[in-house]
C-alpha cells in the first residue's frame, strides 16, 4: 500500500522550529507518512497569498492526499479550524478564507468545523494550532479516520471572491498584481478569457500599463524578450504575467503586489503611446 | 516496520549543496530512511540558536528518531563529535554545547565521544564533518548499530547553563531576548514560573521594557492586539513573547537578539509609566 | 525493495508553488518515490551555479538515483530537454550546459533528446517544463522505464569547459571566484593540483590577492583563524577558499562571484607585500 501523503503550506518561513515540529507531530501519529512541503514562505499573515499558493499546487497530487494550509493570524480566537473535503482531497486549515480558491474550483466540497478535541495535541495552546490541531487532525485523516468524526458540517464557512479584472469601458480593463514570483515576474489576475485578443497570434494595437512601464508586446517564452525589454506572457499559473528575459520585471517596472494593471485596446492604445 | 527517522538541524542555509550532500550520504547507508528537515537556518555559527531550535522540536518525534544537530564553527579542531542518547532518542552533534537544552530536559543522557572511524566517510575532511562524520554515524544509528560501538562514554561534555532571568530587586526582573521569530515576535527567556502574576487573568500594575517600548498589556492571542499595539503573550515555546497583531514587534520596538528585557512590578511600574 | 530516489536542484527558490507542484506530479506517477531537495536556491538563471551545485552533490546518492536539474532560462524555446545517463545515475535537465561538470567527471555518459510526448503532462506549457516535462520524465525513469524510450541519443549536447585558473607567468596564477557560500566563504576555482606548494605544510612566500585583501596564510580549519584574519583554506568542495573564523570573508574582502583571484609565489610575493 502506498504511504499516505500530507502536504504543508504555511507562512512559517524557514528560520524557526515551527515546520519541524509539525512534522514530528504528524510522524508520531503516522510514522510512514510522506510529508511534502509545498511552500512555507507564504507572506506572513497573508491569506490571499496562501490561497493562491495552495490553489496552484493541490490538484497535482495523488488521490487521498491531505493538504494542510496554515496562514492563521487569528490563531486562538473564535475562528474555526476546519476540514474541507472534495472528491480527491482533504484540506485542513483555519476558516479564514484561505481555501476560497479551492472552493471555487471544486464542485462538491464538504466543510466541517473541527471540534473533536481528543484528536488534538493536549494541552492546546492559544498560539500554535498548526502543532496542536492542524497537524494531528491531518495525520488522523491520513490514517483514514472518517472526516465525519472531526465535527459537524457547516455551510457558513468563510469564502472570498477572487479579485476579477473589471472593464472600465469598452476598450479598457483594470486588473491587479496578484504576486511577484521568485524571478521577479509580475503575476496579474488577468486570464486569456478576460482578453482573448491579447493572446491571439500577432496581437497588436494594445497597451498594458503597469508601474512605470507601457508594454506593447506579448511573447510566448521568456527567452524571446530582447535585452531589457518588458513584455507580457501567458504564465504557467494561467494568468497574464509581465516579464523580462533573465531579469526581474518587478524591478524594471517598480510594480508590486496589489498594484493596478491596465489593458487598453485599439485606438486608445495607439493614442496612449505618444503620451 | 516503520522507516527509521533522521532529522536535520543545521546552520547550512538553503543556498548551497551542503544539506543535499548530507541526505545523499544518509540514503546511501539507509535507503529507506525518512529524512526530516527541522531547520537549516540556524544563525551561522550560533550555538545558542541551534540549542533553542532542537530543544523546541525534538520531543515531538517518534521513539528512536535520530536527531542530527550541526552548528559547528570548530569543525576540524579538537572539539569532539558525540552521540548523546536519552530514553527515546539519539542526538549526533559536535561537542560544543549545542545539546545543552536537551541535557537540561532529559533525566538520563549518555554521551559518547565518536571515534570509530570505520563508520566515517573516508577520507575525512577538515571542513565538512556533517558529510563525513555526523551524517554517516546518524545513518548507522538509524540502522540500529548500537551506540556503544561509536566510542567511549564521556562525562566532561560541554554543557552551557540556559540564560535565566535575574531578580534585580523585589519588584524588578531582568531577562534577555533569546530570538526574534519569523513573524517578528520577540521571544524572551522569561517563563510563567519566573513571574506568575504576569500571566494571571487581568494582570495589572506591571511594565515590561524592551527596546524603545514600555508594555503594559498581556494578551492571550495575537489577534487581540489593537492596531500598532505592542503587548506581551505566552508564546508556544513556553516563554514570554513581545508581539503585535499582524506585524513585527521587533521592528516596532527596535529590539533584537541579546537585548535586555525588564519587568517591573507594582508601584515601580506605575511610577515608571510617567517617565 | 528500496523506494526510488529522485533529487531536485532548481533555481525556483522557496517563495512559490513551483517545487511543490513538481513533487505532486512525481508522486502522482510514483507514489512511493523518495524526493530529496538538493537545493532550490541556485541563483536565478545561473547555469554555472546550477552546474556547481549538482556536481558537488550527485555522487553521494545511491545507485539508480534520478537527479532533476532545472535552471532553464530558455524554457519553451528550441533548447532540448535531455536525459543523461551514466553508470549509476540518470539526470533530467534542459540541454543548456547545466550538466557540464557531470559530463567532465563521468567516463561514460549517454545523452538523449527527450521527445516522447506521451510521458509529458499535457498540455505542455511554454513556461514551466519542470512541471510538464522534467518531473514526469524523472518519475517514469524512477519507475524503471528504459531511458531509450524517451528519445534518440545525441552527441552535440551543450557542454561548457570548467573555468580553469591560468598561469600569467612562472610565479603568478589567475583564478576566479566561483561562488560565495552561506557562511561568506569565497570559493575559488583553484585546486591543490594547480598550486601544490600552497597546501604544503608550512607554506610560505606566497600571496593571494582577492578583492581588497592580500592573504598570506593557509589554515587547515576555519577555527584556526585569529579575529578578523582572512586566510586561505582547502574547502570541502576541493577548491581553495578564502575564509575568516566565524565571519564572512566575502564581506571583509568585498569579493563576489566572478571576481579575479591571483596567487603570487616566491619573490613576487615578498615584493608585493610592501606595496
Amino acid at each position: 500500500m502506498a504511504r499516505p501523503i500530507i502536504t504543508l503550506t504555511t507562512d512559517f518561513g524557514g528560520n524557526d522550529h515551527f515546520v519541524g515540529v509539525m512534522k514530528g507531530v504528524i510522524l508520531e501519529i503516522v510514522p510512514d507518512a510522506q510529508i511534502v512541503d509545498i511552500c512555507h514562505s507564504v507572506q506572513a499573515f497573508d491569506v490571499l497569498d496562501g490561497e493562491l499558493t495552495i490553489s496552484q499546487a493541490y490538484s497535482y497530487f495523488p488521490n487521498r492526499t491531505v493538504h494542510v494550509v496554515v496562514v492563521d493570524p487569528g490563531v486562538g480566537t473564535a475562528r474555526r479550524p476546519i476540514v474541507a473535503s472534495c472528491d480527491k482531497y482533504h484540506f485542513v486549515a483555519p476558516d479564514n478564507g484561505v481555501l476560497s480558491l479551492v472552493y471555487a474550483r471544486e464542485e462538491r466540497v464538504h466543510v466541517r468545523h473541527i471540534t473533536a478535541g481528543h484528536y488534538f495535541l493536549q494541552p492546546v495552546s492559544d498560539t500554535f494550532h498548526a502543532r496542536d490541531i492542524f497537524a494531528p487532525v491531518a495525520a488522523w485523516l491520513a490514517k483514514e479516520v472518517d472526516s465525519l468524526k472531526f465535527g459537524d458540517e457547516i455551510e457558513d464557512y468563510v469564502r472570498f471572491s477572487a479579485p476579477k479584472p473589471k472593464a472600465v469601458d469598452g476598450n479598457r480593463l483594470r486588473g491587479v498584481v496578484l504576486k511577484v514570483d521568485r524571478f521577479g515576474n509580475i503575476v496579474t489576475n488577468i486570464t486569456p478569457q478576460d482578453v482573448p485578443m491579447l493572446f491571439a497570434a500577432q496581437a497588436k494595437g494594445f497597451k498594458i500599463v503597469v508601474g512605470s512601464r507601457e508594454i506593447t508586446e506579448i511573447h510566448r517564452t521568456y527567452a524571446e524578450g530582447g535585452p531589457g525589454e518588458v513584455f507580457g506572457i501567458l504564465g504557467s499559473m494561467g494568468f497574464l504575467e509581465i516579464a523580462t528575459n533573465r531579469g526581474a520585471a518587478a524591478q524594471l517596472t517598480g510594480a508590486s503586489k496589489g498594484n493596478e494593471v491596465s489593458i487598453i485596446l485599439g485606438g486608445g492604445a495607439a493614442a496612449g503611446k505618444g503620451a
